[in-house]
């Protein structure tokens, strides 16, 4: 560790057969590990030879080297002096002068703001969605279109919104979905998400590819904070087996969530425009450079997950309840439901529009099991997420049968609008809002909402009146009626 | 009161601790009202210390101070060479030309000039909605959305649109809707428009949070004049009585209003960006801030108005006719109608979109009442407001089964644009749009109009399909059967 | 006539007590004449004192003078030499080098060019449609809608589009609506467009208003020629059977076309602006100055027409067969058909959007027949028009049922853009059009065109489905039936 | 051949009385071919007396000159010393750097650097949709309204494309459709789409208007790779029956796609803009006249194609497969089928939106056909194109019944882009999407794909419900039942 490096003998290693980085001040020899990157070969061989910390940075959660290099993989630290000045990285326009939170009035305000702020790369990695972002954009407008049934001459003098998920109290029925790299948009990060729902007493999903450990995120919670956290399997099943085992000892940590509606990697174009994913050129087009592309397109994730295995490999390695995330067809609720022992909950969601174009919203969803196999609800918890913008977007989630209604880019906005302030002013906004439809439809509590307190008749006409699968489901899944 | 004080003296009472304000030339201790004002205290702390007549006189009706402050509360003069230069306030555009309203064609014009004439602060307060404005809009494009069925050869000659509202004889179904504020737009204020009215024919109701007293309002009418006086109760019901007392007592007010949709504020964000509502900060989010935030958004407004408890109160205190203001499902105009011994008419309103966005609009309530309960239309009056723009829209609204229709906005920018002017002019173009049309339909009265003159084809697709709660409402309201 | 007058003391006499102005270079004193002007008085009085003939010319035929004006009424003619210079008039840009109309592809582009070339007024006057233009853009829309059915392995090599109106021979299902004011747009005006029609072989209806005599617009007529004429009854019955008078002698003129549609003028907004027409200020409300108004909104035009009354009248004053034109209900069709011994046709018309905004297109109203009353179609023939820029629509319009398909707009904006030769192109481009459509519909001849050819759905969803007046109708006209 | 001609002396010969050309340093009289010219005499007559190898070359293959030229048609070649200095010609902006192929990210993106790089005239071919475009944008829109109903928790590590068309392997349901003159766009031309197709393994249909022989098309073909050929049936039979037969000696070609929606060209404005058809101003409109505009509208192609006579005609000539292009009901479906003993196929095409606007899309024709006559699907081969620019729009033609789906102007813009690695580029992204959505919808094989996995419900409000010409079909072709 000795060893000082000048940062031009560096630069000489540079390729895939001899790569080296500076992450932190230190040399590390990087070439065996190249392939194995899950993010792909490619982003780090554009970095090799240079000072990759602020790419690497905001990205990784602590450990990641670690326990991805062997020792002898760190060569030495490279002398400062040597090294060359580093340019800053483009954001969507001028630095803004900071705009106090409390002056923000809803979500699109923070977005804007927020774009302002972040870096272009953080900008694409959160605002992207799958090829031409019509489920992304449909996900809010599908909200607009159902209609709301005020009545009056009701006290609504007492309106809360506790309630609770899988049995875990919180103090709204909005939680914070898993969403990833935090720290790209604020240095506070994952924890700075955590801080705010702690202060406004609501749950927090924590991203697989959190941008800090489970451990830091949790570190402060209150003892009646309580959290879930998203699994995504990994073609390496042992690695997802370590990060089990530690989640199991975070008691803070009440649920797993297992996303199931990204096998293979959405088409995020925004994302690769600005260099969060870089493609391969197709050189030489065929069959054996498909495998190779359809290999990549994995991204290092599981895509062997069936009902039957991967259910049973996670009862061997955890006792807590399971939700599964990326439900979108009445089809897959009703085969959850049968595995309600397990399978306590689940979220329909399309992965905030990221992962399949013009894949339905849940309202979608919702008014499909409503029609097919209503008795889901009645079995395991629904929770949904997607679009959700506004307090009127939750409520109307609630009146078709969701129990929690999750929110991702928001507080990711939100944090990087104002840090762990500006994700509670963001869940403050929706508070209030949820508060004000709920009193203006006469209503005090979440668990009174019903279909009586919205007309959806437009969005009826859209939903799937096709051949149900129901009766295969039942055929494949005997065992579990 | 002969006390001279210094405008920096006055200057050093800028909190909550001690707060002064000049009005009028007057110096004022407010500080133990501050609390109290129903509009919030931020909004007084703004103006701690320094003259505030600007702000105040044109929200206030004349009397506003006197019962409202104690006597002592009255310091002294301010010596006005003390006093600082004034800054006049912003506006949308520089200083226009006067336009003459005769030139001036349909109401997206008047709003057009009006919007360049006013304050920033006037126009957000006129021009604001809740949330994303889908509501508001919704309202106009309704009206769009219904075709006309015009007939030939069918004599013209006559067309009048005489007609009566609770037995008060009006030349036109077309009625003021309750605006407040008309001052902050012209400073013949809520006269002004009384005065076009008068001109016109037709009837004013007079907003509960007018810039004028109603003793102001209605000083001018003539005998045949006809208004109503809108009711916000209070939570202090002991004002609301006075009110009433008050109310009763002028004979020119033929009925009451009660506002039963705005329990609780709608989020206007053009009104909060203008600076007419000051929201607090979440610094401290918790349950108890959640209860001080509850009760801000109330503000001042009772909360818990019931069809048994409040309609009986009311009966104690005026034996006005009531009209229900805010009904928005069928269920509570059939309810309504369980009432017609009190009750004598109801509008079907979102409050120009100004309280719950994506609610329905009128003439959403009034299919929606000609599906499950057309029995309604026989029992009490049926009025409606929200987006009426044009002369069709109002015979739209009267082919549905509409007795009355009331515009809100429209007389605001038409007195913005030319004070009682061009209120005269907003309703003749209105009347002459009226007339044209029903001439085409082939129709003299306003009472010929029916279902048979307009094609509400692609609107009956939006409709309420879902479970009706009239079974609810009869359990429920059972004596008045 | 050998009086001489200066300028200077023409300019004197500009009030409505004495009222003289410039036509032509002769002087006249027309204060006796205001009052009955057809335009309205303000029209003149504007021009009181001065030179009108430049507003005076294209809108008014040969002989309108002497017919309105006592001899005496002539007072001399003006000192050129005394005359101001007048300044030019305002078109919509700057001059444009003319576009030969070979060049121009469709009947936008031609209006494109029209806009250019002529006056704004001359444009207000043509493009101008009543209160929002819904109507007027609507019936170009709901032919975009509608969806053709083309098929295949049809020899295609014949293809024709003779056919006949009211049995007059015609090169094609397409005729010229009657519109007015032609020189406005072109000096060779109406005339230049029946040179058009001549050369292309198809019928022209001539306006009512039209800016020159019909003996002008037929006087070049082949003996094949055939011509429409277009009636408004005026409130002075004797003007109108003195035309009926000269319309009987000119045996070019095969059919009277009534127009029904507006008994009162329609709101249209662009014409008031640019001056053609002149709205009164609201000064004193009151009943009495709305009969005053309703009476200027029927500007001449007799509103007491009735299906009894004014067809007996007709009947009286000629033979020709009567086309109804402004019919936009299965109703009026209906009854229409009753009296088809002397109604020998009906034209489904909204006259171009003109008359009363959100009134239907003649598409919906073809479907409407369809669906109540399609004997309609075998009583008596079925024309329309409104909207039609493309041969599709014309082929559409001829698949629901139409005999006739009207074009009113773009022959004038054919003429304004290249006289005679444009108006030839405009038609050539709608026969070429309409014939490729139908080739590859695989149709040889108009009448073979039928339902099957188009999908119709979505604006099937749009049609009237409220009670009909069938019923009535058939009451009320018992004697016919 | 060894005379020189001077180019001043060619510049004389300008007229149809005597015009000559330059191509290729050559001087031709082209006088006599004039008239016969398929793309019309004007194209020709604008170039009479220049050089006209640049507008030539890029849209006729070899050999073109020699077979409709006499030997004595040529003159000699001209003195390059006395040519005039050519202007480069017009693209849609200024030069622009090359854009590497692999950074372009979808359609949309090859079609903007494509129209960069090419002439206008280019762009304008290649763009170009009849009348408003609307079928030609409604093609893309549908497939966005369709919505995907992905399943969770199915293994989908395996996913591959391979299918056959008319028993042809190939790599992937997507095949080249026939679109003409690819050397506008880049010198490849068709031979670069082919060197692509190759590449990626998949089928190339080849126009009948190609800008290369046939033969060069093939000629570095892969032993097991497939082409089919366009033929557009010319009214000079035996210019068809020679294509045909130079077409049954390439033994790479497959199969004949009779192409059947084009008897009359459609109306494309932008093409007829940049000059690459030229219209005949109407300068004396009569019957006459129309007979030679009808001729020319068919340029050379034969109308008289019949189900009967084509088809036998056909089979006389070749025993290939024949495809039918341009089907777009599901009457012509269904005939189709019933002649599957010749016909292995049909094409569910409107042209690209270029024959005749307001046609249905393909998606349309499937779901007719699924709702009249859905045993067509079993009969023969169904492939759609028009609008695919994502491989979730392969994937719902699939889901609908489709055995392949073709491109058409996609591999035009990659070639324009970037030559055959272009088309490889375009290629390869939709293969990608394609396996992206299958993965995420849980399928393997293109043949699992079914109704199931998508939501139709949207378009099917929208499809044909009259009458069914079936009847009519069955009595008419009642021999091949």
């Amino acid at each position: 560790m000795g060893r000082v490096l000048d940062a031009a003998e560096v630069a000489n290693h540079n390729t895939s057969e001899s790569c080296w980085v500076i992450l932190y001040g230190k040399v590390y020899d990087v070439t065996d590990f190249v392939s194995q990157h899950p993010g792909g070969a490619k982003v780090i061989l554009k970095l090799a030879g240079k000072d990759a910390t602020e790419e690497y940075d905001p990205v990784h959660p602590e450990g990641t080297l670690e326990s991805n290099l062997k020792p002898e993989a760190l060569l030495g630290s490279v002398d400062p002096a040597t090294m060359p000045k580093s340019e800053p990285q483009a954001t969507n326009s001028e630095k803004i002068e900071d705009v106090p939170v409390h002056t923000l009035l809803n979500m699109d305000e923070f977005e804007e703001v927020a774009t302002k702020k972040i870096s272009k790369k953080a900008w694409a990695y959160y605002y992207s969605a799958a090829d031409d972002l019509i489920t992304k954009r449909f996900n809010t407008e599908v909200f607009r279109s159902i209609l709301l049934r005020p009545r009056v001459f009701i006290d609504c003098t007492e309106c809360n919104l506790n309630t609770s998920l899988l049995g875990n109290p919180t103090s709204m029925p909005i939680y914070v979905s898993p969403a990833a790299q935090a720290r790209l948009g604020h240095p506070s990060g994952e924890a700075g998400i955590s801080e705010a729902c702690q202060s406004m007493g609501t749950i927090q999903i924590i991203s697989n590819s959190a941008s800090m450990t489970p451990e830091q995120i949790v570190a402060n919670a209150s003892p009646n904070q309580s959290f879930g956290w998203q699994l995504y399997v990994q073609d390496n099943r042992s690695r997802s087996e370590a990060m089990i085992a530690r989640i199991n000892n975070l008691s803070a940590i009440k649920f797993l969530v297992l996303t199931l509606d990204t096998p293979v990697m959405g088409k995020r174009e925004d994302d690769q425009r600005f260099g969060n994913v870089i493609d391969e050129l197709t050189e030489q087009a065929s069959p054996e450079s498909w495998k190779q592309r359809d290999k990549q397109a994995f991204a290092g994730m599981d895509p062997t997950l069936t009902w039957t295995e991967t259910l049973a490999w996670l009862a061997r390695h955890t006792s807590l309840p399971i939700v599964l995330k990326g439900v979108q067809t009445h089809e897959d609720a009703y085969i959850a439901s049968l595995h309600r022992l397990q399978v306590k909950g689940i979220i329909l969601s399309n992965h905030g529009g990221r992962s399949l174009d013009t894949s339905p919203p849940a309202v979608h969803t919702l008014l499909e099991i409503r029609k097919y196999c209503p008795e889901v609800f009645d079995r395991i918890e629904v929770w949904v997420d997607g679009g959700v913008r506004r307090g009127t977007d939750v409520v109307k989630a609630l009146c078709l049968g969701a129990k929690g209604v999750g929110i991702g880019r928001p507080p990711l906005w939100g944090l990087a609008a104002g840090g762990a302030d500006g994700v509670k002013r963001t869940l403050q906004i929706l508070v209030d809002e949820t508060k004000t439809c709920m009193r203006l439809l006469g209503v005090q509590r979440p668990d009174q909402l019903g279909m009586q307190h919205i007309n959806t008749r437009l969005v009826e006409q859209q939903i799937y009146d096709g051949p149900s699968g129901l009766g295969t489901c039942r055929a494949n899944h005997r065992s579990k009626l």
